[in-house]
C-alpha cells in the first residue's frame, strides 16, 4: 500500500504528536494497541507545530460545512500521525473497522454525514475499498474537546 | 433461534438496503465484517421503500417518546436488514455486544433510556436472553444525520 | 494489583448492583463480557444505596466543573463496582482499552477533557500506567440518561 508514499502524493503532510493546550491534562493514550486492535482516541485538526487549530466553534453557523469537511480530513491526519508514531509503518493497519466521527453542531443540524465524508474519504483514498471500509458513525454534538469543530475517534486492526 | 421466523410471527418486515438521500454521500459501510466481529454504522428508522423516513428533529418536543420508541423499533429492523444482507442468516449472530443508542433529544431530557428500550426490546425478545445480552448507551445528541430522532449504532459477534 | 486493597487505601468504596429508577426499565446489561472482552454500559455516580444520585444538569452552568470530576470520578466507582461482580476479582482487567466519557454540557464548553479526567485519573492510579493505559473520548452531549451530569461507558480486556 505504502500509505506513506499516497499522502506525500496527496501534498499532505501529517503533524507531529499533539501538545496538551494550556490548562488541560491528558492522562489518556491517543492510542492504546493491544493484540490485533488499535482504539484512537478522539482526534482533531492540528496545526503544523502540532497544536490544535481548530476550526472551533458550531457547524454550520460558526465552521460552514466546507470547512467542517477540512476539519474532518484534518482531524484523519492527526489519526495517521498517531498511527505513524505507534506502528513504525502505516501500512501495518489491516482493516479499518469503527470509525466515531462527531460534530459540534447546531440543534437540528442534517448535514452530520457530508462534514465527516471529509475524514472518510481520505481514508479510503489511501487504503482503498477493501482495507479502508469502515463502519461509522457521524453525529453532532453539544460540545467537543477545546470546542473544536470536529473530533474523531477510530478502531482499526493491525496483523500482530 | 430462526429470527427471521420470529420476525415474520411478530409481523415484522426487513426493510431494503438503505437509499443514499438526494446530496447525502454514504462512502462508509453499513457493515464492516472482520473476523468474529460486525461493526454496524449508525441506523435509522427505514420506510419500506429504503429511504429513511423519519420520525425527525428534538426528543420529546417534535417528536414524543412512543414515537421516540417505534423510531428505536425501526432502527433495529434496518441494521437487521444489513446483518441479513451482511451475514445471509441472521442466526449467525452469536452474541450482541456493545449498542450505541442516540437521541436527537432536547437538552436535559431524561427519558433517553426509555425511548432507546424499543430498540433493545426487540433484540431481546428475538435473540433471547443469553445471545441477546448486550451492554448500552442510550444518550442524547445535539443533532443526527438528515435530523433523525434515533439513530443506533451496535458491535455483534459472529461464529467465524 | 489487588486493586480492591488500593481502593480501601484510598478510602473509596464501590457501590452497590444499580437501582433501576422509578419509571425507567433497563432491559440492557450493565456489563457484556464475552471472550476477552468486557463491554460496559453507560455508568453514573451512584450513591451508597445503589440509586443514581447525580450530579443531575448542565455542566458547567448546573453543575460546576469541579463537581463534574468528582462525577466522573463516581462513573469509575460504579463501573468498578459492576466489573467486581461480572469478573469476582477486579485484578482480573488485564487492559483497558476505550473509554466513552461523555459529558451534559452547555454547546461551546471547552472542558469536557478534564471533567473526564476524573474518571481517568482514578483508573490509571489503580491499575497503573501499563494495564490502566487508554484511548477515550470526552465529548459533550445534548442530555444523558436521567439527566446525569457525567455517563462513561467502556470496552475492557480481561484473561480468558
Amino acid at each position: 500500500m505504502h500509505i506513506e508514499a499516497k499522502l506525500q502524493d496527496l501534498g499532505l503532510a501529517l503533524p507531529p504528536a499533539p501538545h496538551a493546550p494550556p490548562g488541560i491534562a491528558i492522562p489518556f493514550a491517543w492510542a492504546r494497541m493491544r493484540g490485533t486492535r488499535v482504539y484512537l482516541s478522539g482526534h482533531s485538526a492540528q496545526g503544523p507545530d502540532g497544536a490544535f487549530g481548530g476550526p472551533f466553534g458550531k457547524v454550520p453557523t460558526d465552521v460552514p460545512l466546507e470547512a467542517a469537511q477540512a476539519a474532518a480530513q484534518g482531524a484523519a491526519l492527526s489519526m495517521l500521525g498517531t498511527l505513524q508514531r505507534t506502528l513504525g509503518d502505516l501500512d501495518r493497519v489491516t482493516a479499518w473497522l469503527m470509525v466515531y466521527g462527531m460534530v459540534n453542531a447546531e440543534p437540528g443540524y442534517a448535514q452530520t454525514t457530508n462534514a465527516i465524508n471529509g475524514f472518510s474519504d481520505l481514508i479510503l483514498e489511501l487504503y482503498g475499498a477493501e482495507v479502508g471500509a469502515h463502519a461509522r458513525l457521524a453525529v453532532g454534538m453539544a460540545t467537543l474537546p477545546l470546542n473544536n469543530a470536529v473530533t474523531i475517534a477510530a478502531e482499526v486492526e493491525i496483523a500482530e
